[in-house]
C-alpha cells in the first residue's frame, strides 16, 4: 500500500463510505477462507454488489491498494481493512435489555467471534436478573450508570421498549459511551459525537414496498 | 400538495431517499400522535438526525409539500408519505427459519402493527414444525417451494444459518419473491430485480469502530 495524503485526515471520509468498508472485508474474508489470492474490482463488486468505481473510489480515501489490471491482493486488503476500521481488537459492550431481542443477541455467537465482546447484561425484569446467559451475568437496570461508570464499555446496545430507550441512551451518554447500537423503533436524542446505528426491520421493510408498489407482480395478493 | 411532474418517473427516485421516508413517516407518525399539526422541515430534522435542506429535497420528488415559511401540514405529509410508500395495505410475508431470531421475529407485534403479515413460517427442525406462534403454524422447510406457489407472499424473511441462506433465497426468488430481508450473515446472489435488505448488527458494529478508533475516551479498556 502506498501511503495516501488523506488517511492523515480520516475524520472527513463520508460515512456512507465508512459503512461499505466492512462489507468490502466481509467479501474478502468469504473469498480467503476459499483460499483466492487475488481479486480484481469486478468480481469484489458483484460479491458486494457495489459497483467497481465506487469500489475503487471507496478505498482510494484509505491509500492505492492493487495495481491497475492486476487486482487487489486478497490477503493484504483485507488485513488493511481490518486495521482501518479497528477491527483486529476486541470492544466491549453492554447489552440493555434481556426481553426476546436482547436474548438472541446474547446467545447469538457472532458477535464475540467478530471481536465484540458483551461485557454486561442488564435488565429491569427480576426473574431475569442474576441468570447466566452466553459470557454474562444479567444485572438488574438500576446498576447500570454504577457499573458502567466502574467498569466502562465502548458500545451499548439497547435492545428495552420504545418508550424507555432515551432514557437508556441517555445513561449510556452520561457513562461516556460513543457509540449505540438502537434496536428500539425509535430515534433517540444524543450528543453529535455520539454514533448510533439503528436495527430496525420495520424500515428496512418500508422502504422495499415502495418499489413493491410500483411492480406488478404475481404475488401480489390484497 | 401539488402534482409534479417528477412523480411520472418514480423509479428514477435513489434509493436513499426511499430509504429515509419511512424514517420521516416514523417522526411524523409521533408529532401526530401527539396533536401536533404543524411541523417545520427544521423540527423534523432534529427529529430525524437529516438536514432540513436535504429533507426539503427529498421531499421534492413527489411533489410539493407545505408552503415556504408554513411548515408541513403533519397529518397530511404522514397520509402522503404513506401512500407514497404502499403501507396503507397489508403486505404478505413468510419467514423461513425458526431458530432464536426467528422466533423473536414471530412474537415481536411490531410487524402486523404495521401492515407487515407474516403468513407462513417454516423450518427444518421437527421438534419446531407444527408449533403455533404468533399467529401460524410453522412448516417444515421442504413445504416452502410449494406453498408459496400456491398462497404467494411479496416478502420472504430470511433467519437461516449463512450456510442455508443462498438455497432459501434461491426458493424464494423461484417463488416469485422480489423483496427480501436478509438476517443471515452474508450478501445473497439474487437477480437484479429482486430487492434485498441486510439487518446485520454486526456489520453495523464494524462501521462505528472507525469512528471509535479515531478517537480518545475514557470508555476504552484494551
Amino acid at each position: 500500500m502506498t501511503p495516501n495524503p488523506k488517511t492523515a485526515r480520516v475524520t472527513k471520509i463520508p460515512d456512507v463510505v465508512v459503512d461499505r468498508l466492512p462489507l468490502y472485508a466481509r467479501c474478502l474474508a468469504l473469498l480467503h477462507s476459499r483460499g483466492q489470492e487475488v481479486v480484481s474490482s469486478t468480481e469484489l463488486a458483484k460479491l458486494s454488489r457495489v459497483t467497481p468505481a465506487q469500489i475503487r473510489k471507496d478505498l482510494s480515501y484509505f491509500g492505492r491498494f492493487g495495481k491497475q489490471g492486476r487486482g487487489y491482493n486478497v490477503a493484504k486488503l483485507l488485513q488493511e481493512l481490518w486495521r482501518i476500521l479497528g477491527l483486529e481488537r476486541q470492544w466491549r459492550m453492554a447489552l440493555v435489555g434481556v426481553g426476546r431481542i436482547g436474548r438472541a443477541i446474547l446467545e447469538y455467537g457472532g458477535f464475540a467471534s467478530q471481536g465484540f465482546h458483551i461485557a454486561h447484561a442488564f435488565d429491569v425484569d427480576h426473574s431475569v436478573v442474576g441468570q447466566e446467559l452466553g459470557s454474562v451475568t444479567i444485572r438488574h437496570a438500576s446498576e447500570l450508570e454504577q457499573r458502567l461508570l466502574k467498569e466502562p464499555v465502548d458500545i451499548g446496545i439497547v435492545a428495552v421498549p420504545a418508550l424507555e430507550a432515551q432514557t437508556v441512551v441517555d445513561i449510556l451518554v452520561r457513562c461516556g459511551v460513543k457509540s449505540i447500537l438502537n434496536y428500539a423503533p425509535m430515534c433517540p436524542r444524543r450528543p453529535s459525537d455520539v454514533q448510533l446505528r439503528q436495527i430496525d426491520p420495520v424500515l428496512a421493510l418500508q422502504g422495499m414496498t415502495f418499489h413493491l408498489k410500483n411492480k406488478k407482480g404475481p404475488t401480489k395478493k390484497h
